[in-house]
């Protein structure tokens, strides 16, 4: 079976025989405490470093899920004040994480499908932290990073908050602009679920210290001070998922091999496929309004026939796709193009789609 | 290398050929919201539930790390007042996690290497929450839990909540008289770390609503309302470790065709065989202040020579085993004894020790 489900995913090449090499290695009974830890905590953190061109000031922190990283982004980034971009599930459930920690959130929402009018769009004087959801799952619209940068300059002294779960490392950041930015790794990255990743500014780790002086509550193992001060040593708070980091850097590594201007252009390429078979297809239409906000690693389409029929012809010849997120269930399918995902593969998917 | 560390630990049998298995039938690649994924979740609880005898009313949550059982209890199970029962580093680490969560924690400490004193101990009328380590890894003392549900009985009102990290599932839980129980999978189960279990009475349910309704939080995706919610469609609010599940269940399903009560007989038997050899030795003592308190799975022994060189010559013979804890680093070694761990390398490892 080929997963070109939106994560878990299709796993990255070499994730089957790394997992092989750590249980001959031992690496599944290594202490969380024992240099060997360390030093894989530092190689991996390195490793992302130069990947994804993180500056040195800062902080990486290892979490346990994409979701995880909105709680201890709003634990930690704000006192009462958030505002959140919503154009989807996932920025929902990010809004709906500061209500029950019981912040004070403010939410601009669009239609499903639509992106935001970045020139009428005026963030509040209070404004602490603003959430934004960079690539959509549910609804496969991504936001043009240089809209939040542009914002961030209007607005200086706020925190940004960038959720690239589904787009990393396709999607280029410029960490230097943004305060947090958060991923799972069973997405993009193609590894077993059960690990999140946190990259955190300066300003970040700042706000939540002072809300520590004002007795706020920033959590406790994983608050930023608590992460931090582990970080500084190459260490977890708790015992992480020690092998989801080894493999987490076993991939990243092949990545730096093969050069990430090379994967990049490879999924606009596959993106550029998908789309040119939707744009003539009489079956299948993007939800996303138009081709400027397309995401390029979630495809979200409209299935005229309906989604079970076709989901269950893929399945007939070998292939798993995501059904449409929540009530879009019946209507909608959606597609993933990430780094595993082979041009080859793709195409036999494609064939397949145009064969019903 | 045999690992004899205190978790992550050796890996049970069975859990390198279940791991290539999973990687055979795609189960890294699996949906947490496709039915394969229920069908897993409810099989693991199902399985758990009859080998550990959790009665049906209670609820079993998947978290990420036996410290964030502590801090999910915390936040769910009482709004102000708790007490915690303390004699080590990891009971001091469930008082702490109290105080950064801004609740209002009382402690009773007692030295390292001892019990409490049970006729003496009284708690406060206003406790809400007892936060108990039965089984202490940093100081290698067991607490007998008929202690606690004496005290239980005596104080039906108040919850209690229990830490069973390195002693499950040897340590026999009457899940009736508790309302949390919680552990990780990496100590006594031998699983790869990054995965919890969390498991709650319905009058643990109960005050986590009535906090919610006094517009209190509880957390977030992992408040025991959403957790509950999710588990009871046999799902998990974020997407979690299914590589861990997956490889819980497969253990669980070993230890059920073997029989608790004889994995808890040779875990007794073991036990005695380490008991006995540092009896006799001139090198070796018990932290723990009397044979009644030795924790079965955990032993935490205190080294003449100092512990660096023991570890070492151990290490030449192919064994690792842990280091004390914290400030006992250098003076304390600490052996585990899992079901993992077979007599045969026991013996070999005791032979070891003998030797130096």
């Amino acid at each position: 079976m080929k997963y070109f489900t939106v994560g878990p995913s299709e796993l990255y090449p070499i994730v089957p025989s790394k997992i092989k090499q750590a249980l001959k290695d031992g690496v599944l009974s290594i202490s969380h405490r024992a240099r060997i830890f360390d030093e894989l905590f530092e190689s991996t953190t390195n490793n992302l470093r130069t990947l994804l061109s993180i500056p040195k000031k800062h902080s990486i922190f290892f979490l346990s899920s994409g979701t995880e990283g909105m709680e201890r982004i709003i634990q930690n980034m704000a006192k009462q004040k958030t505002l959140h971009l919503v154009n989807g599930a996932f920025a929902k459930k990010f809004y709906q994480i500061a209500l029950q920690l019981k912040k004070d959130p403010l939410k601009i929402e669009v239609e499903y499908g639509k992106s935001f009018d970045w020139k009428e769009l005026s963030i509040p004087r209070s404004t602490e932290l603003v959430c934004v959801t960079q690539n959509e799952t549910s609804t496969g619209v991504a936001i043009d990073l240089k809209q939040i940068y542009t914002l961030k300059r209007k607005n200086p002294k706020v925190l940004f908050a960038v959720d690239v779960v589904s787009s990393i490392p396709y999607v280029t950041v410029d960490y230097s602009k943004i305060d947090a930015v958060f991923f799972s790794v069973q997405k993009g990255f193609g590894l077993p679920a059960g690990l999140g990743v946190l990259i955190v500014s300066p300003a970040a780790i700042s706000k939540s210290l002072s809300l520590e002086k004002q007795y706020l509550s920033t959590g406790s193992y994983h608050s930023f001070s608590s992460l931090k001060k582990n970080a500084d040593k190459y260490e977890t708070p708790e015992t992480p998922n020690i092998l989801d980091i080894y493999l987490l850097n076993e991939v990243v590594k092949d990545m730096l091999n093969k050069g990430i201007d090379l994967m990049r252009k490879e999924t606009e390429e596959k993106a550029k496929y998908i789309e040119t078979f939707v744009e003539k297809s009489r079956e299948l239409s993007y939800l996303a309004e138009n081709s400027e906000i397309y995401s390029k690693t979630v495809h979200v389409l409209k299935v005229n026939g309906g989604a079970k029929q076709l989901m269950e012809h893929l399945k007939k010849h070998g292939f798993l796709i995501s059904s449409g997120y929540g009530a879009m269930k019946n209507d909608y399918v959606r597609i993933a193009n990430f780094p595993a995902h082979t041009i080859d593969n793709l195409e036999k998917l494609v064939d397949c789609l145009s064969s019903i």
